[in-house]
């Protein structure tokens, strides 16, 4: 590793860092006087993660000068996020016993107090957003742009996609699986890194652009995690997709290509943020920490 | 029946119709250029509904004077309110197959479906406030308002209760099931009676004793229809409670006490109104609806 490298990823892990510990203590904060197991879910649920939504919405932030009140947003969009996975690992979605090396919310507790818990942070995301310290206008447009990435129109219509995929008579196209992987997790990762742009008033499209391509690198790097990882560096079981048959980015463009598509798609993320100058740096090196991370 | 109840019930019947009629079409809107099942069973699962927490954000900003734009929080709370019934028809829940007279969601198409579809209108029902025609400082307010009503200090919070009470070695006291009802169905009540305040920049406290009392009335008119009523008219299972041994309003005040509750509780409902004088009349005779209804 070069030196400039090396300087890189340590102002990387310290911003994420501090992002992670901002976010939980807001969480922790929001959550501070409830007790009973649904409030112990919630809070499980939302600890542990890389917390690379919530980083987004920080740095973005910084880069526009809006760092004041971002912290509320970056820990909406845990909670989004936590909610997410604790409804995608019931039984009757993916099914899944590990999560980030722990035992899923359902394994822990059980299925009514996973659905609870995850409908719970989906309202306290919201409630996060509204609670936040800037302008009213502000709120109402980081609000609605969540309301529509988390929806029928994002996350919850890729993953509806990514189920029907499963018990589809052919596999998905290439164009199929990119809309199904844009809506599942690509709108969320977007609204993160557009949040500081949003909360400034300012165009959010370099962002936007940044964030469409990060989030598909993540995808691809997913996949290529899946077939490359092991469940214990990754934190969940991998092998899945291949062995259910499933269209996969690496399945489409194979090993190399989908490395390569990722490699280019980081590239794409990064030009976009050159109007920000060096001010971008951080955000630029955790597009190439996406598909360089081993879990 | 004598002719001034005929005309106050024909009034409330024409605004509970026409609250009804303006949520449909406002939900239809925000969902017509989805497809798929997720969106289907969103449609299905908002469909057939009395509408009474709709009915009430329109009629509170009427009294307001703030009709124009209470149509998006008024379909915010319908789906709210739909999303919680999917979610708690769940096998894992309450494990119920018949909702409205129909097929409950996970009956008609699947869990998964059923999960997704609930989760996908919670966000819908902040989409709607935040796309709502009205100030954002009023929007803000409400969407604080409604997550805070329907996450863990409110509605999930009232639902975990309940079910920890099926497994507790004792039933539950007057005390603990009116804080169980304050959160499971009373919070989003009384953001639904409210909303006309909350939106005008008035001062809610009328509307927010309204509506508690009126919360407390409806969940003990549910207990009293779960021993008296049928389950056709109902339009779901009947005599659960007192088969699972559970303590309700009617186990622990009795039949006739429990009626004389209620009526009390709507005596109280309609007082906290009189300062808005013959204005509120549709609101009182809806308080009063809520004790008689069969269904």
């Amino acid at each position: 590793m070069r030196m400039t490298d090396v300087l890189e990823t340590r102002a990387l892990d310290a911003a994420m860092g501090a992002a992670r510990v901002a976010v939980a203590a807001r969480i922790e904060e929001a959550l501070a006087q409830y007790s009973g197991n649904i409030a112990e879910a919630m809070r499980y649920a939302t600890a542990g993660g890389k917390g690379l939504r919530g980083f987004l919405v920080l740095e973005s932030a910084r880069i526009l000068g809006v760092s004041d009140g971002a912290v509320g947003p970056a820990a909406a969009i845990e909670c989004l996020h936590a909610y997410s996975l604790v409804h995608d690992d019931l039984p009757c979605m993916d099914d899944d016993d590990l999560r980030r090396g722990q035992p899923t919310v359902h394994r822990k507790w059980d299925e009514a107090a996973a659905v609870l818990a995850g409908d719970a942070l989906q309202a306290l995301a919201f409630e996060l957003v509204a609670g936040a310290d800037m302008s009213a206008e502000a709120k109402v447009a980081l609000s609605l742009g969540l309301a529509r990435a988390s929806g029928v129109a994002g996350m919850v219509g890729g993953q509806a996609l990514d189920i029907a995929a499963e018990t589809a008579d052919r596999p998905l196209t290439l164009d199929e699986i990119t809309d199904l992987q844009a809506g599942k997790t690509g709108a969320l990762i977007t609204w993160s890194a557009t949040a500081g742009a949003v909360m400034a008033g300012q165009d959010p499209a370099p962002l936007r652009a940044y964030g469409d391509a990060l989030g598909l690198a993540f995808q691809i790097a997913d996949d290529i995690l899946d077939v490359e990882g092991d469940a214990a560096t990754v934190g969940k079981a991998v092998g899945k997709d291949a062995g259910r048959g499933k269209a996969t980015f690496v399945s489409l463009l194979g090993l190399d290509g989908a490395k390569r598509r990722a490699g280019d798609l980081v590239q794409e993320a990064c030009d976009a943020l050159d109007i920000y100058g060096d001010k971008a740096d951080v955000l630029k090196q955790a597009a190439r920490f996406v598909i360089a991370r081993q879990s």
